[in-house]
């Protein structure tokens, strides 16, 4: 084995990509699969800096072509220092966003042109694309209550009105009716336990090696 | 007056550049000329962040693409809350290193293509360019050894082989044939007082009205 898979979760804000992939990671390990779990932009320690500048409230200057690059510079510093050395040694590898991001918040909400954003990212990962994309698509209001009732730290994306939320889902269900041979829409307006048993069928269908003990 | 006149400096380390701009700027400032000077990529505070990340000795791991994407953020960001509101106030606004900074360091020199240096440049400054660009040219051993017996700190970009400073000259060289009206060479080997008479002539013939009390 010398090549691993790629796969990247998306999804607003409240998906629940995080609590997601906390449950499904046990199952996978059990199963005997070599998984690498990282997050975007960050997961190594220059993107990480990228991350605080991008994400502190203060920042409010911060415009969306700005953002854009940014997250174009952190992404390609996490690909080359952590995931195409994994996928290489041919481990599992799962981003928590990637690309689509890009393309959902700063192309479909804030308005730069989706070409803008996708020629950039083209120009950043080299034209890495993932094996499988997870989309767990939530309703607005859901998602934000979520987000606001959760124990961690508001950020300023957090911030960012209503109208925008929705203007990121309508994007991501774009991007997802656009790629469907990449993309998996899972429905995370549901109960968590029918979210995670979702992923995981989603994973054993198209991946049944990591299930079966060659991972 | 609305508009004001946008002036960049370009050359290696140890053109002079920043000592240049110091003698000149008062002689300037006694004709009544109302002049903002700045940096690339600093100068803001978002921008300054950027600049620590490129610049940190122990951030080896950064390729030309990532620098190339954080420089064209941080430009973004100088412009956007520095340059245009003084051009818009009608000030002669001088910053030291712009776009022809990339196309030499990342383009040229690291070989990146100079067509993607410059779209993704294009991209982050909604294709502002300068009115004029004074190009500080000097000969690779004299630059060097400029920079290693100042006495400001050598950072990771100066520690880069002579090799690259070559290329890097090679490429302003190339960017000023190919635009003749923007780019004025000044031959900055010479001594710094014949360097800082140059520079103002090139200015009084540009720009005669900064001389005579229009600015």
């Amino acid at each position: 084995m010398t090549k691993g898979i790629l796969i990247t979760l998306e999804g607003p804000e409240g998906a629940g990509k995080t609590t997601i992939l906390h449950k499904i990671l046990p199952l996978l390990t059990q199963a005997g699969a070599d998984i690498l779990t990282t997050r975007e932009p960050g997961g190594i320690r220059i993107a990480e800096s990228i991350r605080e500048i991008i994400l502190a409230p203060e920042n409010t200057a911060i415009d969306g072509k700005t953002e854009l690059l940014l997250f174009a510079a952190a992404r390609r510093q996490h690909l080359n220092e952590k995931v195409r050395p994994a996928l290489a040694a041919g481990k599992i590898v799962m981003i928590d966003r990637f690309i689509d991001s890009s393309v959902a918040y700063q192309g479909y909400a804030r308005g730069i042109k989706v070409a803008d954003v996708e020629a950039i990212n083209h120009f950043a990962t080299d034209g890495l694309l993932p094996d499988l994309t997870l989309y767990f698509d939530v309703d607005t209001a859901v998602g934000l209550s979520r987000v606001m009732t959760g124990d961690r730290e508001v950020n300023r994306l957090d911030l960012e009105t209503q109208d925008m939320h929705q203007k990121v889902r309508a994007g991501y269900q774009a991007i997802a009716k656009a790629n469907p041979e990449r993309i998996v829409t899972i429905d995370a307006s549901q109960a968590i336990d029918q979210v995670v048993a979702a992923t995981l069928a989603t994973l054993q269908t198209r991946f049944p090696e990591i299930f079966n003990g060659d991972f």
